[in-house]
C-alpha cells in the first residue's frame, strides 16, 4: 500500500483530522449535486455527464450517477478504471490516448463498461480500431474539435469531416460525434464576456455540424461546457450534452467569477477545503506559518484563500509551508481553513477526501482516480 | 493500493514505458551520490545528511547512506517513516511537528530509529517532552534558528538560547544543535553572491553559538547548507553537518545556476527526466502536444526543459497537456524527455520512480514518502 496513512477515522471530531488535509462539507456537497440536476431541468433534451478530473473518486460520481447523470467524463485512463471500478458503466475519455500499451487498457475497459474516447488523429483512430477488433470490443468516437482552446483537436469544418468519415470506415469503433470543448472560457470573469465566448465555440461547433450533414455523416452527439459556462452551451440547441465537473467542489479561482456577477453562477457553493494547522509562530507579529504548501495546495491559479478570513493572505512558502500574514492572532495548533486556487490539481496530491458532517467525519473517501495523467 | 498502476516492468525497453513517468538514469544517480562524498572529504569533520525531500525513496536513501552519509533529513513524518520503514537508522525531521497525532506517531519512530526534530516554540517542545516520556523514549531537539529564510524559526541569539535551555531541562528530550538553513540562498545565481548570502548566515549561525556558550551550553551540532551552497557551510568552520538533496536529480532551476558560473556547482548531472508522449500533433506547424500537464511536471520553479531540444519551449496547457512550439517536427507517439523545474514538488507527484540503464528498466522504486505533508 502507498498511499500516506489516513489522517483520521469515521466518528473523529475535526480537532483529531490530521493535517493537512482535503475535507469536503458533505451537506454542501450534495447541495451541489442537486442543484446541478435542477439547473438541468431547463434544458430538455439535453444530458449531463460531469468530468471527474475534478474529484477522480468513485464515491462522488456515484452520487452524481444517482442524481441522474448518464455517465462520466474522464481525462486519463487511470480516472477512467477507476470509476469503471467503482461501478459507474458508461464513461468518456475526453483526451487522446496514445500507443498500444494504453489502448490495450482502453480496449479492456471496453469489456467492462460502455467507453466512448475523443480523436484528432488518423493514424491514432486507426490504431484504436487495431486494438479493439483484436480485443473484440467497440470502442466509441468523438472526433475533437478544435474551438478556440488550440491545445488538441482538428480544425472546424472539413478537418473533423475527414475523421468522422474514417471512423464510420473502420471495424472495432463507431462515429459517435464531436467533442467541442474550450476549457479557459470557465474563466473568463463576467457573466457577459463568458456568454460572448460560448458564442464563438457555438459557431464553431455548427459549421462543423454543417459540414458533417453535407458529408452525409449524422452526428448526434455533441459535447463540451464546464461550470463556468454549462448553461450557454445548454441552451444553444446545439450541444446534447455538457460536462461540468468543478460544481461538486468549486475553488478560489472559481469565486472569481462569483465575485464579479450576481447571476446564477452563485448556485454552486464552496463544498472543498484544505484543513491545515499553524506550525510556527515564532515571528507572529509579521506572520505564521501553516503545514500546507505546494504539495498541499495547487498554486496554478493562484494562492487559495484563507476561509472566513479575508484579513489574511496566503504566500507561498514552499513545498511544506504557507506562510500567512500579518496572522497575529493565531497560536501554534490553530487550524486554518484553506479555499484552494484550483480544485482538480489540489485533489490530485490526496489519496484520501475526508467527508465531514456536524463537525465529525463521515467517511474516507479514496481519490483512486489520481494520478500524473496515465 | 491506491497508487496507479506500474508503468513498465523490469527489463522492459524505453518504447514500452506508459507516460508521463517518472525516470531517473541511474548511471547518472551513482554519479551524483559519489561526487558528493568525494566532494565532502575536503571537509573532514563535516559530515553529510542528504535531505529526502527531494527524491522520498528509501532506495535512493540506501544508496547515500551506502556512500557515507550519517542519516537522512526529512522534511514530513510520511517521509521519516519511509525511510525508517526501508531501513535508516537516524532520521532527522527539519520542519516543526505540533499536535499530538503526529508527535505519536514521531516518538513511535523513535523506537526503531535515533530521531531528532526541530523545534521553535516552547509549548510545543513540552508537548514533545510530554509525548516521548509518555512514551519511553528520547527524542533529540534542534532549535530552528531563522537565519534568513523568514519562515519557521527564532530569532538568532538569546531566543535561541532560551529554547536551548528549556530543551536541556525537559525529561524525553535532549538539546542537540541548532538548525540553522536558508532555502531562497540555493538559488541565487552567481557564486559569489550565493557565497556572500551565505556569509550572512554564517554571521547568524555564530552569533547564536556565542550567545548558547555565553549560557555555558554546549552546541556539538550545527546543519544546514543544500545543493546550491553546502561547501560554502561546510568551509565555514562553523557547522557540523550539511544537508543537500537535490544533488542527487538536479533540475533545470539549478541549472539556471549552473548556466551562471562554471564552478564546482557543475559537478553534479541531471539525472532525472519525466518521459512524455506526443499526443496530438493536429495543429503540428504551430504546436504539438505532450501528455504531461502540472500533474506530472510541477510548474513552481518555471516549466521544464526539452532535453537535448534547446529549440522547442514547453507551455503549460493545464492539468493534463503540456503544448509545445514549434514542434513540428514530433509526431503523434514520439517520446520527448523533459527536465523537471524544480525536482522536490515533482517527484511528489508519482508512486514510481522507473531506474533506466543501457536503455533497459532495471527497477520500479516506490516514492513510499510522497504525499500533501502529512
Amino acid at each position: 500500500m502507498l498511499a500516506y496513512q489516513k489522517p483520521c477515522t469515521i466518528g473523529d471530531p475535526v480537532d483529531d483530522i490530521d493535517t493537512p488535509a482535503l475535507v469536503v462539507c458533505l451537506n454542501k456537497l450534495e447541495e451541489n449535486v442537486g442543484k446541478m440536476n435542477t439547473a438541468m431541468e431547463k434544458y430538455p433534451g439535453v444530458a449531463v455527464r460531469p468530468h471527474v478530473k475534478t474529484h477522480k473518486c468513485p464515491e462522488v460520481a456515484r452520487m452524481q450517477m444517482r442524481a441522474g447523470a448518464v455517465g462520466m467524463c474522464c481525462q486519463t485512463l487511470t480516472e477512467a478504471e477507476a470509476m469503471v471500478g467503482g461501478g459507474v458503466a458508461d464513461v468518456f475519455i475526453t483526451n487522446e490516448l496514445v500507443g498500444k500499451t494504453k489502448l490495450r487498457r482502453l480496449a479492456s475497459l471496453a469489456r467492462q463498461a460502455a467507453v466512448s474516447i475523443t480523436v484528432d488523429d488518423a493514424a491514432n483512430l486507426q490504431d484504436i480500431s487495431d486494438v479493439a477488433t483484436e480485443m473484440g470490443v467497440t470502442i466509441h468516437i468523438a472526433i475533437e474539435v478544435n474551438v478556440g482552446q488550440d491545445r488538441c483537436g482538428v480544425e472546424p469544418g472539413e478537418p473533423a469531416v475527414s475523421l468522422a468519415k474514417l471512423a464510420t470506415s473502420l471495424p472495432g469503433v463507431t462515429f459517435k460525434g464531436i467533442h467541442c470543448y474550450n476549457g479557459w472560457n470557465q474563466h473568463v470573469r463576467s457573466t457577459e464576456e463568458r456568454s460572448n465566448a460560448v458564442n464563438k465555440v457555438v459557431d464553431l461547433t455548427r459549421k462543423t455540424l454543417e459540414a458533417l450533414k453535407a458529408a452525409g455523416l449524422e452526428c448526434p452527439y455533441v459535447t463540451g461546457g464546464g461550470t463556468g459556462t454549462f448553461h450557454f452551451e445548454a441552451a444553444s440547441k446545439v450541444f446534447t450534452e455538457v460536462q461540468p465537473g468543478s460544481y461538486v467542489f468549486m475553488d478560489a479561482d472559481y469565486y472569481k467569477n462569483l465575485a464579479r456577477d450576481g447571476n446564477f453562477d452563485t448556485e454552486f457553493l464552496q463544498s472543498l477545503f484544505v484543513l491545515t494547522t499553524v506550525q510556527s509562530a515564532a515571528a507572529s507579529g509579521e506572520r505564521v506559518v501553516l503545514d500546507a504548501g505546494l504539495k498541499a495546495v495547487s498554486l496554478d491559479s493562484g494562492v487559495p484563500m484563507l476561509s472566513q478570513r479575508p484579513d489574511l493572505t496566503y504566500h507561498s512558502g514552499g513545498d511544506n509551508h504557507g506562510i500567512v500574514t500579518p496572522g497575529g492572532d493565531l497560536p501554534v495548533g490553530s487550524k486554518v481553513w484553506l479555499i484552494p486556487g484550483h480544485c482538480d490539481p489540489t485533489v490530485n496530491l490526496y489519496d484520501w477526501i475526508v467527508g465531514l458532517r456536524d463537525g465529525k467525519v463521515e467517511c474516507v473517501w479514496p481519490v483512486s482516480g489520481r494520478g500524473p495523467g496515465n
